[in-house]
Formats: C-alpha cells, structure tokens, sequence
C-alpha cells in the first residue's frame, strides 16, 4: 500500500472508534432487552450501558486530541493504485479507492483499542507492576554493563509509547527509539510531546467495552490517568530520539553503532528472525550487549500469505551463539502485558531475558592489540 | 441444522484433523525453506518438522479410534435442507449439501485440537495441577456439605470429558453429567467406557502444532499418555451417568431433583444466564446447593447474530440473591484452563468459587413442619 494510503487509513481507523464503541454498547443494550424489566433493575445494566457510551466518548475526545495535528499529513487525493471491492446493492462488485470506501478493517479497530490500554501499561499508574516486572531487568542489566552511562548509545526497536526510551534517556544515555506502527507512533507523539510540553494528563477508560471477565461494571468503567509521570522530566542534556520505520529498512546501515541494542517484546515481530539475528550482529559495536526480554508470540504466525519463520527458544537460542553472541545471562521473568488487573481473565508470559555479547574482536595474530 | 447433519459434521471434523494438521507442518517448512541451509543445519529445524507430521499422525490415529464406533450413526444421504454456498470456478455460486461439499470450518478443527487438549486436562498426568486447583475446592465443598454420600444427587452440567463426573461418582455421590458438545461426548466415551473397559491408555501429542512460545522442540513434540488413572477404578456399585444435550432443554421439567448443583466452567456458556439461575433454582432440592468454580468469558460475545448477555460477577451475583439463594462462601481461586504447562505463554483465571444454598421451605405460618 501506499504510504500516504496507509497512513490514512490508520487516521480512519482511529476516526472510526466511537461508532465502533458506540455500535458495542447498542449491541449489549439490544441484549438486555431480552432480560425482564425487574432483572434489568436488580442488576443495574442500564446504567452501565450508559457509562460504556460516556467512556466510548470519553475515549473518543482523547483520539481526537491525538490524531488532530496528523490530519493535514492525510492527502486530500486518491492513490488510484489502492483500490477495494466492495459489493454493490444489484450484487455486482465494483472496485473503489480506499479512501473514498470509508472501509475500517476490524483488525485495525482492535489496533486502536490495543493503544489505549499501551497509555495504561506504558504511561498509567495501573501499569507499574507490568513496567517493574519487564522494564526493570533490562535497566538493572544496562546499569551493570555501562555504569558510566555518557555516550552509551542504547538502540531500542520495537519502541512502542516510548516509556522504556524515556526510562533509558533517564538514566543518562543516548536512547533511540525506533518504531514501525503509526498507531503508536501517533499516540507516542501525543503523550511525549505534545502532553509533556504542556505537562498535561489524559483520562481514558481502557477497559470499557470488556465484557467479559468483569468483576463489577465499576472496575469494567474505571479511568486510568496518564502519563503518570510528565515526559517533560526529563533533562535539557538528555538524548532522546525515536525513529519511524521498519528497524531492518531504518538500521539497514548501521554498523557497529550501538553499545547496546535493547529488544522488548520484540524479537517475535520477525518475519524472519535470522534478520533480526544477523541486524543485530551487525549493529552492535565490538564489546557490545544485546539485552532481550520477551517471549515468543510471533507476530505473523496466523496470518494468510505472510512468512513466518517461527522458532523454539533453542533453535532461536542456537542461531545466536552461531552468529557469535556469547549468552552472559539467560534467565526467565514472568511478565504480563497490557493486562487488565481487575479482570478475572490473567494472563503472563514466561519471558526470555538474556544478556548476549558480541566479543570484542581479537587481532588475526591473536595478541593483544 | 438437523441433528444427524450436525453429528456428521463433527465426524467430518475430527476426520480432517490429519489433513489439516499436516497442511500446517508443510506451511512451517515452507518458510523454513527461505532459511539458509547452514541456518537450518544448526537449529535442526528439519527434525522438528517431521517430528510434527509423525504427531500428526500418531494424533490421527487415536482420533480414527476415537470416531470408529460413531460412523455408523451418521447418516449415508443428505438432508436437502442444509446447504453451504460454494464457489464454482466460473464465479458463479452454487448450493450444495453440507455432506458433500466436505467443508470443515476452522473453528471445528479448534474445537478437535482443544479435545486433545481437554484429554490432558480432565485425565493426563501434567492436567494434575489445574484439576487440583478447580475440582478440589468443589470436591472439598461437596464433602464438607454432605459427609454422607449415599444418595446424595448431583448434577454437573458441561461435563466435558467426564472427570470431575468420575471424581463425584468416586466419591460416593449419585453422579450425573451433562454435555452438549459432540466433540466432548464422542471423546468421553471412548475415554470412560471403551479405554476403561479395556484398561488401555492413548498417546498424544497435544501441543504438536503449537509453533508460538516454545521451549524447546521435544516440549513441542512431547506425548501426553491418558487416562492417568483407569475410568474402570470405579466400584461397581458407584452411580455415574452422562446425558446429552442443553442443560435447559434436557432438565426442562425437572424440579427439586438435585442436592447439588455443580457448574465448572459452565456459567459463561450461557446466552442468557438468567435463565441457567432460574433453572438451578427449580431443579436444586429445599435445603440444597449450587456449588459453582469458572470465569466469565461469556461464550457468545464474539458470535455474530447470538444472543449473549454479558453480565459482570456483580450483576450476576445480585440475579442469583434475587432469585432467593443465599451466598455462603465466596472465594477467588486462581486456575488455569487446558493450559501448555511448558509454554512462555500463562494463562490463569481468577475464578469465582461458590456455594450458594437454596433455603430450605418455611411453612406459611412460619413453624416448623
């Protein structure tokens, strides 16, 4: 697809949210229906209904606030190149541009729900244990490599809403997020822009439209704040900096240019790991680490018509010490994510965190430099 | 769907399962492919594949087992009134009887791999610590609330492959199950009446297929034996039986039958569940229980054109007190479902256990009888 197409069709998607949200209450209001008026009363539905649709729209205005400076990046023509089938009402099918189809796949409506609850986990007080339990490792084991942390560049693909590049410019090195969705892309600018320059918070309502596994239509309906902590802490000789692409396209280059490459839930974004294997050799300087936390849930495993190479820890395992990387630590953290606390529905993964060098390079003759 | 075109259309599942779970091991090695041949020398990723196909097939073999008896219940002609839209090369469309079109969809063929699963959960040796953690407390509560068992009736609706069914009749009590699924149904009777008969056990590879959040290539491909104990231990003068069918249709018109009521996993398989409180109420004897353990990951939320009711455990607790039961214990038990217990990946529900006892009549002048 076009990149402009795309780009607009991610704008679309977020557009679509609150008829998306909307829609979800109506059904379950539809549904109560069947419920006697007294059954109805006992449990209060009604008034639960109700509060999905002011949190849909609470929700809505948050989207709205994020997407609204991207518009005049949408273009106001036609890619004839990207066109849709779309049926017509005498049975025929006549293609049509995307942009004029008004078509949002379901898929990219769960994307935008997917980010909203990412403000939680990245940016939310609700998020915290889910941060402790991944974020805290991969920072304790960078402290430990580099702890004199100027001009240590730490690349980290994969960057999501940037809280882990914001935690790294912290703590004082060159921190590069690189990410390729602009879903979060957009939201990531929001939050650490746009709202840290004005040191300003949103309220959302992430759960929302989760109706199952609730406790009660209050924990279903509760907001969560973020950011939690203003981006703008962070200070004036940081070095912060995020990327927009593919990290096998935008690094393509890179040679021996990163003292660490931190990869967070990443490694299974792969079509092909080898890439991601041999990328990461490539970029990280003699002496260097790459620091890894996450599991294996690769990302194109159940996806039509695209490779997917998937592996076992150890096969993944054996392709890095055949590259050269020498595994420093390997150790097992359980880590849930994006996970909604109050849920009867808990789920966690039995991540992978290692410390992998690539040695530092010996003279042909063997003796020391 | 007619009953016996349903029926054949679960054979016709479990029939495909070997076709389709090949079909997978050729995608992997199909991507495989794209790997180097020193990449895939190192990860023996060749080895696994063909370990894949010999599970497959060794899967096929039990479930060939499992379906033999009920072929001859399936009808030989078809039903003229169910019919599936088939594409025909030139376009056009054309209606054809389900039996001979062989279609299968997907989700049939999740519902074969969840059975193997199940098979691990209710009799295999690594299912031992999820049942202790979701029939202990019930069987406990059972105990507790009838030290003598003789005649004591219990009623367990969506008994799955029979276990905990098993475990009641064990314990004395007057054990009944009831099951609406075919694939369950067909899958516990082999287990309990045909393995059992003969004190026999099956070998399968229920994890075979699952390529995400792996370990190791021999956790993918590990054997699972079942049943870990004979089905045939029970005394001859135990007192099991299974009934087919909806729980709401099959006890229609039973009233005050049970002393308990047991619902594992069972309450979020309603449409509407204010219809299974009001049939526990009728069918639970004066004085008796509804012991209930499971989440609330309501069935029917994601099914087009099905009605469901998605209530939160408060909204559904307050129905059940409306309806004249009275709470007497109410815990939260963590305990996970058909989970790989080797995966990265973790998934527990935060269950509500509970007894909720039917008070016992009052005479209208409120004295004792």
């Amino acid at each position: 697809m076009a990149e402009n197409q795309h780009f607009a069709s991610i704008i679309r998607a977020y557009d679509e949210y609150r008829a998306w949200g909307l829609a979800k209450a109506d059904r379950l209001e539809r549904h109560y229906g069947k419920l006697s008026d007294a059954d109805r009363a006992v449990m209060r539905v009604d008034n639960k209904v109700a509060g999905m649709r002011a949190a849909v729209e609470q929700n809505a205005r948050v989207i709205a606030q994020l997407v609204a400076p991207h518009r005049a990046s949408v273009p106001a023509g036609d890619d004839p190149r990207v066109q849709v089938a779309m049926p017509q009402p005498d049975g025929s099918t006549r293609f049509v541009p995307t942009s004029r189809t008004d078509y949002v796949p379901e898929s990219d409506l769960e994307k935008v729900q997917s980010t909203l609850k990412q403000f939680v986990r990245e940016w939310g007080a609700e998020g915290r244990a889910e941060r402790e339990s991944a974020h805290g490792p991969v920072l304790d084991a960078l402290r430990k490599e580099f702890p004199q942390p100027e001009g240590v560049r730490v690349l980290l693909p994969g960057a999501g809403l940037g809280r882990l590049v914001w935690e790294v410019a912290m703590a004082g090195y060159v921190a590069q997020g690189c990410e390729f969705s602009y879903f979060m892309l957009i939201a990531a600018d929001f939050l650490m822009n746009r709202l840290g320059a004005a040191q300003e918070t949103v309220t959302l309502h992430p759960w929302a439209l989760q109706t199952c596994n609730a406790v009660s239509a209050a924990d279903q309906l509760r907001p969560a704040v973020a950011p939690e902590v203003p981006p703008s802490d962070l200070p004036e000789e940081s070095n912060l900096s995020m990327c927009a692409g593919d990290f096998l396209e935008v690094y393509r280059d890179s040679e021996a240019a990163w003292e660490a490459l931190v990869t967070l839930f990443f490694v299974d974004t792969a079509h092909d790991p080898s890439e991601y294997v041999r990328a990461a050799w490539r970029m990280i300087a003699d002496g260097g680490v790459w620091i890894n936390m996450g599991p294996l849930l690769w990302h194109f495993h159940d996806m039509p018509g695209e490779v997917s190479i998937e592996l076992t820890w150890q096969e993944l395992r054996s392709l890095i010490v055949a590259c050269g990387f020498v595994f420093e630590r390997e150790e097992w953290c359980r880590c849930s994510y994006t996970c909604n606390p109050q849920s009867l529905y808990q789920m966690q993964y039995n991540c992978i965190f290692f410390v992998a060098r690539r040695p530092p390079r010996q003279p042909a003759d063997g003796s020391e430099p």
